[in-house]
């Protein structure tokens, strides 16, 4: 992976039709101008309802991508889901794309498991998936996936697969924790990937490697801009610009709330819309959302051409 | 439904082999144990690991019963998944079959979501499956899922698919839950079954329709002896002697203790393989469990020879 290109990852954001069904025109569309914005592709996150997708509809977007001439090495699709067959088929799949990496949720149905289940099943992942090529980032997320990674599950993984996991995305929103893994393991073998551009700063002074942050579907440009010039004179007031610009977003439901935001600056409606059991921002939200964004200058520029 | 043999249902452990793939003829071969102790077969429950499991997993295990001759009216299979596909897939391929019913699990991954959108979900769940043979089970089980269903939402499906939603089982754990909900909806219509055979003699005597517990795997006979009989003098001796063995199993990682069970009283020492992330129990727990089980003259009669 170059560093350079790198640094900053969207969780991109799933287009629906009115069926529900996934839009792959209007997904295929987005992609490119977050690529524009120079931001890499982390299809299937969270913010992507990616839970909220077969495994099949997964496959066919991700094919999609590529065939829309999207390179591999900017795709760092998720890959995790709660049984292993489904984790191994979509983990093999994406390797065989050539992706740059995967983003792995651990199974998140049975809470309290043990580091042992959690390191047997990523092991199983791995030797199933048996292929050189498959590099793993591990996606902590305990707010969601109620499935907390500890330092030591890390530390575990990484003695034994070395060259397979090779990162980790911190959705904890605890800085200490960040810190702490990237202190122990944190270094050219493994990235370490704030899961907010509200640390990205610190993350990046601390020797992280960047973020893979809701708000980089409509806020690409800036984040990346911070990512490439850290070590500038006005780092700190760029990175007060994207808290700002964050706690916007942050006072919503967020998906709905970027969701909302694309489907106003692209002028395309049908954005707005969300798989259950999620749901759109309601008229009031987001009238105070859209005001909130007028007075703080927000744009998506080039999002309406693209 | 027939309430004389509708009140007890055995979440059906799920054994695997080596390779860690379902051993269909084991589990043919066990639930066909369930159904001589007079239990109903919620296969692809929380205790058969069934999130561990592919939908496709699922479909050939469903498969696999209705070949060898299992009634599907004694059939009430878990069809919840987190996305609306799997759900409705694995839905509509159990109606087909003609099961009882379904347990349908709320989408699990996101936390918080609203009850509009646990509405909008199980109303897209029932719209596409489309079949007026659908009977839905609802899945109350918080402290797994993290996903509660609120009677406000309950009452809410039920308006709206009074024959569709024609119960719920409550694994919350809280009986002025269990309580409320057989107070406000139960009744002819509307079956509500307790998680546990510990809330199993309270949840009859209040109306409701049973129970749906883990330890109906290993304890199965009692428990429907007591559904059987609860309005006989002995009733409440039956349950203590219940809670008395549950309490056993709940010392340990339940799944794990069942399955270790399971493993001794038919010899096969297969049963006590888990998927990751779930892991069987150690020596020290299974000795253990034994010697509670030996104190408590337990038994699995029948299952050697099974």
């Amino acid at each position: 992976m170059s560093h350079d290109k790198g640094r900053v990852w969207s969780p991109v954001i799933t287009p629906f039709g009115a069926d529900l069904a996934p839009d792959t025109e209007r997904f295929v569309t987005h992609c490119r101008w977050l690529l524009e914005q120079e931001v890499g592709l982390a299809v299937f996150g969270t913010n992507s309802e990616a839970n909220s997708l077969a495994v099949e509809e997964k496959k066919q977007l991700l094919d999609a991508l590529i065939e829309a001439g999207v390179p591999a090495t900017r795709l760092m699709p998720g890959t995790g889901s709660c049984a292993l067959a489904d984790t191994v088929a979509q983990t093999r799949h994406a390797v065989a794309k050539g992706v740059e990496g995967v983003l792995m949720l651990p199974p998140f149905y049975y809470k309290g498991v043990s580091d042992e289940g959690l390191f047997r099943y990523f092991s199983e992942v791995i030797e199933r998936v048996g292929d050189d090529r498959l590099r793993i980032y591990l996606y902590h997320i305990p707010p969601v996936s109620q499935v907390p990674l500890s330092l030591a599950l890390i530390e575990r993984l990484l003695k034994a697969y070395p060259k397979n996991v090779v990162g980790l995305k911190d959705s904890s929103g605890d800085w200490s924790n960040t810190q702490a893994v990237i202190e122990q393991f944190g270094g050219d073998g493994f990235h370490v990937y704030a899961g907010s551009e509200s640390f990205l700063l610190q993350t990046l002074r601390a020797g992280g490697a960047g973020c893979i942050s809701a708000t980089a579907n409509v806020n690409p440009g800036p984040i990346a801009r911070l990512a490439r010039t850290w070590q500038a004179g006005d780092a700190d007031e760029q990175q007060a610009a994207l808290v700002r610009t964050r706690k916007i977003f942050e006072r919503f439901p967020v998906i709905a709330a970027l969701k909302a935001a694309t489907a106003r600056f692209s002028g395309s409606e049908q954005w707005a819309r969300l798989r259950p059991p999620l749901v759109e921002l309601n008229e009031q939200q987001r009238d105070e959302l859209f005001a909130l964004l007028d007075d703080g200058s927000f744009d998506m520029p080039g999002l309406k051409q693209s």
